[in-house]
């Protein structure tokens, strides 16, 4: 958690989230007003958080990650636009999932790279499969959101197969599971192992581009440094 | 600046870095030795920092943003890798450029998006121009890192072109300079305004995908929640 972040939870009155995120900042929740709800409920947080800063209150909605990427920040300014309520929101930027399974794998985010969400729950597939056949063949790294649930398995598989037929199958990949969290898990493979690989909805998944190359239990897109100069 | 970054600070004897990061951390280098280089010596800068780590001192390489995302990690790791050097290195994930610009532009970054530099400096310009061709027509949203400097203008003229001819001249674009900076600037504008704006080395350009909108000068791409739920 940043600085920012924090500070700005000690200055409001109520806060807002889902309780697994709450519980990690315990120690800020004392003498607040505190909103904690189930998970899948984004609508009914960002509403609460809404109506409790048009009546005035100083409100933080609390989110894993950064709110910025694939979050709350945007279904925060649906919902105001909708209502055309002029609430004043400040988005604290965080370490999004890319940020720490990158580090966490070395440096496979050295270059151009395409962010992919694979949940067809509010984007259609065919939109999504065309995005991952355009980032696989223009040779993006490919950073991989929600690759797999339990009701949710095939997108994975048709991703791989699609990446894997442009780049190979000796690609490399990081797989990132709970990321900064106790029961962190980091894992390197290839784009022919990934399917037989423990990836679920805490999971982030990286794949490497055409110049990837894994070098003692790290994964590491050259910037191309070396061709330029002598490293 | 997390807490784990400075913590890292804290417990190196050596912090290396370009002039203008370190003294942005000035309180954090009293008694500790400093190796502050000038820009566009990154190859220098990282080949200290590893001669100085395998020499058995602790040593903190600092730059700006997130060093996982364009930025020294990999070229750390490419340079051990070239010496088959076992430095123990932990790279500490930051704010980039991407996480904070979307932040004050309000919500673009709720969909799939594209990371592209237009620097090509070390890639060449046929390379960048295909990953900008195909992020247009799979409608993913562009992040520019490098879009400008005084001497290389065109990339992002034809960058605007490229995407203008997919998406319309009325597509947000949103310009974030200096981000967390005591120069910040933001811009809300649009393709067809973009190149009549003023964009340098400190700015980051993100270009909306088709869904992306503009709400009381603040830039939101939708989520999908509006198509299931009621917002």
């Amino acid at each position: 958690m940043t600085p920012a972040a924090r500070t700005a939870i000690e200055h409001s009155d109520i806060i807002i989230g889902y309780k697994t995120y709450l519980d990690l900042i315990d120690e800020l929740l004392a003498g607040k007003e505190v909103v904690a709800s189930q998970m899948m409920k984004e609508v009914d947080r960002c509403g609460r958080a809404i109506e409790l800063a048009a009546a005035g209150e100083t409100v933080a909605l609390v989110c894993g990650g950064d709110p910025g990427i694939y979050a709350m920040a945007g279904l925060v300014f649906e919902m105001l636009r909708s209502r055309d309520l002029a609430v004043a929101v400040e988005v604290i930027p965080g370490i999004a999932a890319l940020n720490a399974c990158a580090a966490r794998l070395g440096a496979p985010l050295m270059h151009d790279f395409a962010a992919i969400s694979l949940s067809d729950l509010l984007t259609p597939w065919e939109v999504i499969e065309k995005r991952v056949r355009a980032a696989a063949a223009a040779d993006f790294v490919l950073v991989i959101y929600n690759p797999r649930s339990r009701r949710r398995v095939e997108q994975l598989v048709k991703t791989r197969d699609i990446v894997m037929a442009v780049r190979g199958p000796r690609t490399p990949v990081g797989i990132v599971t709970g990321a900064a969290r106790e029961n962190e898990r980091v894992e390197l493979t290839t784009l022919e192992q990934l399917t037989e690989c423990e990836v679920g909805m805490q999971s982030t998944v990286i794949i490497g581009n055409s110049q990837t190359c894994c070098w003692r239990n790290l994964m590491i897109t050259p910037r191309g440094y070396a061709g330029k100069y002598a490293v």
